[in-house]
Parts: structure tokens; sequence; C-alpha cells
């Protein structure tokens, strides 16, 4: 093998989990230039709404051109898909879900974390070393994920290679771009659920990372040490450099609940917060090790300052945070600090996939936060949340979650005339009313960086 | 007229509003029995929650016969309805809700109760002044509520007698037994949104029920001052005597917020509390003059007590609690003490009019409730909210929300098989998955008093 050849091949490990970014598609494609028209809603910054009313949105080779009133030179012939009084938004960011858990969505709910993860989690968890049984439960999951308004999700699957493999295969055929993550667990789970080693859990994942490599245009693996108190420090060293060979994402849970908190105290006493306990092994986020950490319910000043100098994404998902109990995560400190904030379903502690939904939830949580817990922190506004849900967690993705230009072209296409009422109604208020009512009937179109998605 | 015709009339003047009750319907018509097949569950107690499989619900003359295994003697020739692996379960009560506010759902959802009513409420409930707004809003509010799985309410109009008979006219159409309220306000809102006087305010009420006398076979009147802030002492006394006149129940707000609080104690300061403020007039529960307080989010041991002692019902509103930034109700309190507890959308403090989505963030709201407030009282289970949205609102209308025999048979059909999942639930399971995920397409049938709702 000559030196040419070689440096492509170094070059193609490189980039061999990425799913194929922009400027890799360019190649051997043919330009494509289209746009959508209609009532376009996009965020440039927590507490900024751009609305645009009966506009176009440029499309080219996949990436945003801007959104104009009028169609510019050169863009004559482009195809135009007249959406109407439809609204026309970035497609949805969902910085946490476990799909395994999709089947008892809205079941099991009278229980803390602790004891809901061994008496519903685990055990139905359990049931995916079966492939059979996966592949009921992920063509559901994928199935449902499709008729959202969801584009983007970081997706913890089981500890089961096999059925890992088969819902990324799953999502793949949906036409979202997504990252799913084989769960590593070897301590602290019933034996059906849990690795015999932390060297067995390695192999394990090693083993996924070959056996998809260069299988999928869309989706790509995040590795996904499932909690501290799931991961013994021998496993999460052999992760750690396992993340620093590959360069890959990492997702993972902190500080959620105040059992748990306290557990990682003792198995960690070495560790000056939960967030610490990731960072011993470098996995923290870092400019190396994009990290996502979901819930954040319980950080503390240290913790929260922690996160902002590794640049950790945090992901708010205060459904779940409801349903299980946990508290409400101070989200205002969050955005006040500048932190990265994206929402999270966090299917099935949470019980819905629609972050439409989350939307409103992080709006009523926030408003419970304020009166309940501390005054000074202002209830959330629909543009924060509206931010957090497109811009704020895509930008996990890179440049996703907006239409400022050169961001690659997620878009969902809203028609609520179904939702009734005899108000003359402005577009922001329409566009208020669709994350409190709408479902996926509402959702009329989907694109995923510039692809459309069939629907039906 | 003699005697006995005078006696007739006394008679059917306190009947007049009372919409037939089934006594009264059994004259003329001929006995109809049928029986309904499929998973039956109801409630007999808050904690117990009776699930019967593949069981027949009998119903005679629009009432419940029991439920049963197999057909008794008598009932071999009745018409069975097998809903096949259906949830059968009693229609849902809605305890409070604004049928003018249906058409701002969901939007102006960053506001606080006063702030709230004076911005977002005032303004839109004074359109319905114009009947032909009234007749687009209210067609859009009763084609919904038809659709839910809701089959009993009370219902808030506007103040305007036109469009509250017009409400009632399209809620009568529905097949719907609910209860509407002109609403009476004479004091503290704008011009556009206030009665001239008092003494107008119970001409207008008089007018009203005057029209509608013997009109609705389903729809009856409740006397609806609507909140003290909004009524005069005059006017309070001059609608305690009509509600003595006429027997007629009553429905209105309770210590919902801490600046409307506040206000009522500068208002009536003779008051000892805010319930206090409505018992001064005698329209507060006794079991002549049945009433419904909204919210009850800050009633503490004294108004608590007096709720009891009166029997008045709490329309507790979760999800009205948290959009409006209120907090959260004392409901495991409210059980505690043994007082009448249903459950409200409060339409659009509430941003759905689903009780379902009302009963999962009761439970949700009670989570909370432990967690930040009170560690006490453990959270709602499903059996409670199951109870309340069913039993416990449904005795506001007499012997309605259960299956037990002699109660009016409102029942709704669930057909969940769209919300796949891979496990085989338990009708608990199932029930519980319903609350936390359904829609209106999971309502497969619907009745009221024994009579079908044609749904499309």
């Amino acid at each position: 093998m000559g030196k040419v050849a070689l440096f492509a091949v170094v070059f193609y490990d490189v980039k061999r989990y990425s799913g194929g970014g922009s400027t890799g598609q360019r190649k051997g494609r043919k330009m494509k230039r289209f746009a959508l028209k209609g009532h376009i809603c996009y965020s440039t910054h927590p507490d900024r709404l751009e609305i645009r009313e009966n506009s176009y949105l440029l499309c080219e080779e996949g990436e945003c051109r801007g959104v104009v009133k009028e169609l510019p030179q050169g863009w004559k012939e482009a195809e135009v898909k007249d959406y109407g009084t439809c609204l026309i938004i970035p497609g949805l960011t969902d910085l946490h879900m476990h799909a395994p858990q999709y089947g008892f969505c809205g079941m099991g709910m009278d229980m803390e974390l602790l004891q809901w993860l061994e008496h519903q989690v685990f055990p139905e968890e359990a049931k995916y070393a079966d492939l059979e049984y996966a592949e009921k439960g992920y063509r559901i999951f994928a199935e449902n994920l499709k008729k959202g308004a969801t584009t983007r999700a970081c997706i913890f699957s089981s500890l089961h290679v096999p059925a890992t493999e088969l819902l990324m295969e799953k999502l793949e055929e949906t036409g979202l771009k997504v990252m799913v993550g084989k769960v590593n667990m070897d301590r602290n789970s019933p034996d059906i659920l849990r690795e015999e080693s932390a060297e067995a859990s390695e192999a394990a994942t090693r083993q996924w990372l070959k056996d998809i490599e260069g299988k999928f245009k869309r989706v790509q693996p995040i590795l996904t040490p499932r909690f501290i108190p799931s991961c013994t420090d021998e496993l999460m060293e052999r992760l750690s450099h396992l993340q620093q060979e590959t360069g890959l994402p990492v997702q993972s849970h902190l500080s959620e609940n105040l059992g748990e908190i306290a557990w990682v105290k003792e198995l960690c006493p070495w560790s000056s917060c939960y967030g610490d306990a990731y960072d011993h092994f470098r996995m923290f986020g870092t400019e190396q090790c994009k990290t996502i950490m979901a819930h954040c319910v319980y950080s503390d000043d240290q913790e929260m300052e922690l996160m902002k100098k590794r640049g950790v994404w945090i992901a708010h998902c205060p459904l779940s945070n409801e349903n299980l109990a946990s508290g409400i995560a101070p989200v205002r400190e969050f955005l006040n600090r500048g932190l990265n904030v994206g929402l999270g379903s966090d299917v099935s502690g949470g019980n819905t996939d629609s972050i439409f939904r989350v939307m409103a939830d992080a709006v009523q949580a926030s408003k419970m936060y304020w009166r309940l817990i501390d005054q000074t922190k202002k209830p959330l506004t629909l543009e924060e949340v509206f931010y957090m849900a497109t811009k704020g967690g895509g930008s996990f993705f890179g440049n996703v979650g907006s239409f400022e230009e050169g961001y690659e072209l997620d878009a969902v296409v809203l028609d609520d005339r179904a939702l009734k009422t005899p108000m003359d109604l402005t577009v922001r208020q329409r566009l208020e009313r669709i994350c409190y009512l709408s479902d996926d009937r509402q959702i009329a179109a989907k694109y995923v960086a510039g692809e459309e998605i069939r629907l039906v």
C-alpha cells in the first residue's frame, strides 16, 4: 500500500463513525437546491426567536442558505415547496432517550429512580438479549420517533451488542440523524443485566464498534457508561482509553436523585462531586470528548462550574424528573452561567417522546421552581425552551437546530389547522399553542439534513 | 288552581332545572336493556380499583345493573355490544372549565393569575358579547368536549346571557350531561366585562334562568359568582337569595393564588378565611347548596375544616396550578380528611380538556409536593386519581362515575391498540398507560346515562 493510500485510510479512520458530514457528502452528489415556503421560526440566541412570515427557507446540499422574502438570483429554477400558512421550524433534538424503555412509557409511575431501575427498567432491558423481542420493541420505537418532530436524538440502547446494532439499523431506515450507545454496566445490577467484567464490557464495546464500522450514513455510535453506580473504576478507565482512541462522544447521567448522589459519594469517596467522578476518568466534556449529562437536578455551584469549564451539554428532562419524583433542575441558573442546555424526553422516565411536550413541561417545571424553591429564578420563556429544543440541543451535532446560514437543514412543517380556535393568532401564539397542544397529527413534513423523510 | 295542581307546580319548580333525573325519565319511555362487554374498570373507594376482565356491564333504563361474568336470566335477549379487549371505564367528570377560554388553550402561559386575567382572559371573554363570535368559539368547545373521555362537566360561561344560552344549546346537542353557569361579576374587571350593578347582575341571572326553563334535557344551570374579587357583597347577598329560592348548585374559585388571597382579605376584612367569604353568604356547600370550589391550593386547616363541615366539592386543577405558577394543592391532606375531591381541567389555565392528562398531572404534581414541600405526604396513586376523575367528581352529579348498581351509566370504551408496546400488559398497566399516553383517538365509544354518543 503506497503512502497516499495509507493517508486515505487514516483519514477514513478518523471519520469512520461520523456518519458522513456535509463536506463528505458533497463528493459525487450533484448539487441540489430547493426552498420551503411558509411562516419560518427559528432561534439565534436563547432569548431570541426569529419569525419570518411568508418567507423562503433556502436549502442547498443539505444546508441552509438563509431565510428570505424573495427568491434570490440563481434560485428561480429551484423547486419551491409551498406550505401555505404552515409553520416551519428547525427539527427538534432529544438529547436523552432510552430506546428499550419505550415499551413501558407511562407505566410504573409510582417509584423513585433506584427502585424504578430495579423493578421496572432492568427486567425489561434484560429482554433485549432476545433479538426477536428487540425487533418488536425497536420497530415501534423507531416508527414513533420518525412520526414526531424530532430529527436528532442521543439514545441509550441496552448492554446487548446485537440488539444495539439492530436498533441502529432501524433508526438508519427512518432517515433521522441520531447517536446510539451500547450501554456499559459491570456492577450493581442484576445478573441478567450486568457485564461479566470491565474487560468483557470493553471487549463487547469494541466488537460493536467494529461491527458497525462504515455501515451507517446517519446513525453514529456514542460511548455510554450507564452511570457511575453501574460502572467500576476499571471499566471507566478502559472506556476512557477507548474514548481517547476513537474520539467518540459520551453520554451518561448526572445528579438526578438524592439517593443516587449519596451512593456515588460512597462508591467514589475520592470524588469532590458527582461530576468529578466522570471527570476523573476524562469523560466529562472537553473538546476531545463531547459529553452529554442527563438531568443535573442537584448540580451545585462546583459541579456547574466544572460543566462550564469542560463544555458539557446538559440534557434537561423535566417530565422525567417529575415522574420519578427527582425534583426540578435549576435551569435558569444553567442559562445564567452560559452552560450548554438541551432538552431530553428521557423515555421512559419521561412518558412521551414528544419534545414539544417537554418544552411545555420545562416551562411548567420552571414555574414550580420559582414558586416553591427560589423566587429569584424567573420562569423560562417560550423563546428559551424553543432554543433549548432546537439550537441548544442541536449544537451537540454541530451546526444543527437553526436556520442560520451553513446549518444543516433539519426542518419540521407544522399544520395546526386542526387545533381550532375562534381567535386570530399571531405566528408566535400559534407556535406556543403547538408546544402545548400538538401531537404527531400536526407534523405535515419533515426534513433531515436536506432530505425529506417519508412520514407515512 | 286547585291544591293538587299547585303542589304539582311547586314540585316541578324544584325539579325544573334538574335536566330530568332517571326517575323522571322512566315515565313514558320503554324499558331498555343492553350490555357492554370488555375489560371493565371502576372505582368503589379512593384506593380501590375494581378490574373485571371479559365481563358484561349491564345497563337498564340508563342505569348500571352490575358487572357480571355471565349474562343473568332475563338478559339473554338484551343487546350485547362486544368491545373485545377494549377497556370500559366510567365517563370522566371535569369539575372546572371555562368555555370562553378554550380558544386560547396553551397560550399566554407566561403570566400569574391576576395578570393573566387582566391581559388574556378578560379581553377574550368580552368578545362573547358578540353571538357570532360565541357561535364559533362554543362550537369548537362543544365538539372537542364530545370527542374526549369526559361525560360530565361543570362549566363557566361568560357574563353574557345570550352566549350562555347558546353554549347550553351546543352542549345539549353533544349528549353530555353538564352544568353551565352564566358568570356573575360586578367589580374589579374592565368596563367591557363587568355588570353595571349587583341588581343588574341578578336580573340578568334571573332572565337567563327564565329563558332556559324546561328547555334542556341534559344541561343544567349552576350559579357562578366568578370569585370574591369580582363580586360585591351586595351581589353575593342577592345570589344567595336566588340560590335559596331555586336550590341551584354553585361553583366558584377558592385560594388559588397568594396575591388573590391577600386581595380577598382586603375586600372582606371581616372574613376569617377566603372560604368564609363565601360561607358568610351561605354559598359554600351545605345540603341545600351543593358547591364546587376550584383550586384550594392554599387552603389551611381552618378552610379545610369548613369545607369538610359544609360538604364542599374541591375541583383539583394541577395543570392549571402549574401553568399559572399558583403552586400545588395539598391533595393528600384533602383525602386524609375525607373531603370531596374531583379533578378539573380548568381550561384554559389548564391547557387541555383531557381529564386523562389531568390525572397524570395530579400524580406528577403530588410527587413534587412530596419532594419539595412535605415528605410526610405520600404521592397520589393511579387508583386515587382514577377515583377523583370518576366517582369523586361524578358524585357532584349524584350516582355518577362508577359501575356500582344504581349508578347512571356513563361509560367510555378505550381502544389502546395504537399505543404499541412489545410487552404483555395487565389491564391495570394498560389503564395507567392510557392516562399518560392517550388522546381522543383512543375513545372507541361513549355512553352518557345509557345513551350512546355519536363520536363522528
